[in-house]
């Protein structure tokens, strides 16, 4: 049904994700089609389509009668001039809502259905309420492994794929993951560029920290820039054979980035949505080879070895039908990895390592150099168990150091701020040994102090499992720039430091043993 | 965490249920909190706060740098005038928060865990997406009768509740009620008039039409106002005992409106959330006596016996325990009940019933008569079987017409307007027997006449179940005012009408026999 004409024009408001139409109330077309505040419409202009959700406006400053205002994101999207003719009428509900609907009820959803409901997902045909619907009732009606690897499929199917064929030709291209949930644990800074530095292809993209004091394109961008368009990302992984970027510009997977923006604030993290976003990305980004880093600990994401052991072989099973390489390794996630926690302290441990610096995080170097091994390990030319001593051979000998700097320069170099001039040492309520560390609570803590926005803030942690400590003695020192900031930070920290001080007896087992790393 | 001092400034955008805030994007407040657009904040100003989603503003003539702007619903439930000092901050997440990832997670929550997520949900501090995840976690792990008892006294207790006690005394105050689902179905609109020339109190609240098209609000409205504030409508009832008002302004169970609005789209309307919801608004409305009609049918809401006992039941449990006297009567489900669909041609079929003309629908005739008497029988001094005579004499003497006139005269008459002048009838496609009528395509064909919205849209049903048809003969016409509306619903009408013809042999039994209702 075409309505009348409108003229589109350019509404200065940012509604980030969500495209919003603005009608004044007088338009006959508010009129004519009963129109209500928040109903679902298309926009046509110029033979462009989008889905927007509607306004209705009462003040001629921000439309006049005849205009069909876009907030910024739907202007965007829309790529028609102001001033250009346009069409709104009601939406049609999404062409897979059924599938949604049965979702809902309990079904089992085909490959056919995946793809349906993917593609509305990535052209914002669904609304925030039938996102959360999806969300859920996959999470709760758990999917089974078929329906993990049809999800995966449908997510890399509606979006941008790289291929590396023209750089790499039929060797690898590898990558290495977390799940995440370890504060501090910036492995991949440093496995990127030992690994290339081995003379493999590692184009490593990132998240940005969403709940968590810092995400690796967080602490990256401490050092160089890392919004970095699809085609430079492409020229630098050409030179430099890596790099380190935000994984946001470059449209890979963007069904996946519009779920993960429903499941954060439901705080729902299920194995079949974790491995279909985790795998959709890396095949998205033309990986043919990953290493898969789970961490088992008490606050981490999974609590218990035969938690991890299922979750492990998901991974596996529709990593295989993809043809993606995978090797997925069980490590300790009962405390954070390295001292920094935010994004110029992770930064710093990082470069110390790099450095060969003696104050340099013990955990983080062993870590980071087991992965790398392991990531090594796909090069056909490397023996089974060599990997670990060329990853460190690499590492002491500055090779890593001088491809971290090519990569930083590649990208574009950035002097990192200094840590947060405002500080406090939160002190040890009690003399003991430190026998649990709440990865959670850290997290919540470092967050207050301003990570991962503010620059400079977060925590730096002194103490490890097993550490003896006197009363009073620093368990960890925050850091912010504004005194409001602080303030949250050391009320929470006073109440309870996440850091438990007990007996030796207390210490919980390790739950991996180091068997699966070494 | 207090921000700097911002000035309250009223945005001339309706974002109906959504409360919006817009900060200018150079506000010192966006930068220094972090915010970013679609992130939850609280507004507060001279001791009230309410909850609302930030838009992020670029053009001076929408917010200033130091306004705070809202949209009209946020502005009108703030009640602080324009230029007032106001505070920003980040939402600190909903209390019930925790119930709600438990309630994902598929545990029981207490009546306390109700109660806590009932208050957010009212005070609207959910938002759609989390409103979508509580009524998919409902929908999916169903809700044992106890936790649906929880939700319905929660709903209850989050709203206003209207005390009858000074009108009417120890009486009863008597309601009907249908599930819904079935096209025409107009019973309460000969009920009211009926029960209440019987000398009961009924002050019945109706819906508008959401998905349907026409609610009984709607339907009354071509004959009186109905958009009543409480006091109006107590007045009314004090002078005729009855009222067919719309319930949207009474804010009767105001969390159940929220979660409606989030139940339609995603099409859930699942035995829980259906009780919880009924039984809140009627006992919140002063209720103390209900029948409810649960129709049966193929295209029915409930499409079977079994389902229709259990639902019953669980109705009966919950009534019990909150007080409610509950009379739930399955009825004939399989087609729609009288001759028109649409307010128009509702109100039309029902004045015919009330002025006793002999082409007034029979089928509503009888289905109103048999509930009233129902009704009736709430009276304790009514003998058992004897309400239906007496709803029949009632109507039969012209006083529920007399009753009825007095009720518009109350409410505010209004004139109806005519059925739409552009017309079609939909041609039977072959010679036989209906046996099956569609009800959900049917509805969906008046939809698109445009009923509700269009004055005089609609659609009127000639056949019924059992009816032998010739090739070609009208089985009903479409009446609409817009030329595309009629093109629309003709075309959907020729593709598939709705009404299926074929042989006397393949007559659906009906479910009920009129046992349950004679």
């Amino acid at each position: 049904m075409n309505g009348p004409t409108l003229r589109i024009r350019r509404v200065g408001i940012d509604t980030w994700r969500e495209n919003v139409a603005y009608l004044h109330r007088d338009c006959p077309v508010v009129r004519a089609a009963g129109f209500q505040a928040l109903a679902k419409v298309t926009v046509q202009a110029n033979g462009q389509t989008i889905a927007a959700v509607l306004n209705v406006v009462d003040d001629e400053h921000i439309v006049q009668t005849c205009d069909l205002g876009l907030s910024e994101e739907a202007f965007a999207r829309l790529q028609v001039a102001e001033g250009h003719a346009a069409h709104i009428e009601h939406a049609e509900p999404p062409p897979s809502i059924a599938a949604l609907h049965r979702k809902i009820a309990g079904e089992r959803l085909s490959r056919d259905d995946f793809f349906a409901v993917m593609r509305d997902v990535a052209a914002a045909r669904y609304s925030k309420i039938e996102l959360a619907a999806f969300v859920v009732a996959t999470n709760q009606f758990e999917l089974d492994r078929d329906e993990v690897l049809h999800l995966t499929e449908a997510m890399i199917g509606v979006g941008r794929r790289i291929d590396w064929q023209r750089e790499v030709g039929r060797g690898p291209v590898v990558d290495k993951h977390c799940i995440g949930g370890i504060p501090g644990n910036r492995t991949s800074m440093l496995v990127v560029p030992i690994v290339t530095a081995h003379g493999m292809w590692c184009p490593k993209t990132s998240s940005r920290a969403i709940t968590s004091p810092a995400g690796t394109a967080d602490t990256m961008e401490m050092l160089a820039d890392v919004e970095l368009p699809l085609e430079r990302l492409q020229q630098i992984v050409r030179r430099t054979r890596g790099c380190l970027a935000w994984g946001g510009t470059a449209d890979l997977s963007p069904a996946d980035d519009i779920l993960i923006s429903v499941e954060r604030p439901l705080a729902i993290d299920s194995p079949g949505q974790m491995v279909a976003s985790i795998l959709s990305k890396k095949i998205a980004a033309g990986s043919t080879h990953l290493v898969l880093d789970i961490p088992v600990g008490p606050s981490a994401k999974v609590r218990s070895m035969p938690e991890a052991q299922r979750l492990k072989k998901l991974f596996e099973y529709v990593a295989a039908r993809l043809g993606l390489q995978l090797d997925a390794v069980i490590t300790d996630g009962r405390q954070p990895v390295g001292r920094g926690i935010g994004p110029v302290l992770e930064a710093r441990d990082v470069m110390r390592v790099l450095n060969n610096d003696p104050d340099a995080p013990h955990d983080l170097r062993q870590k980071a150099l087991r992965l790398a091994g392991r990531v090594i390990e796909f090069d056909p030319d490397v023996r089974g168990g060599d990997g670990y001593r060329i990853a460190r051979d690499i590492l002491e000998s500055g090779r890593a150091l001088a491809q971290m700097n090519a990569i930083i320069g590649a990208q574009g170099r950035r002097t990192p701020p200094q840590p947060g001039a405002l500080v406090f040492e939160v002190p040890a309520p009690k003399a003991g040994v430190v026998v649990a560390v709440d990865n959670l609570r850290l997290a919540r803590i470092a967050r207050l102090t301003g990570a991962p926005q503010v620059a400079g803030a977060g925590a730096d942690l002194f103490v490890r499992l097993g550490d003896t400590v006197r009363e009073g003695q620093p368990l960890y020192r925050l850091h912010a720039r504004f005194e409001a900031d602080l303030d949250f930070a050391r009320r929470m920290a006073l109440q309870d430091s996440a850091v438990a001080i007990g007996s030796p007896g207390e210490l919980p087992a390790e739950f991996v043993g180091g068997r699966d790393l070494s």
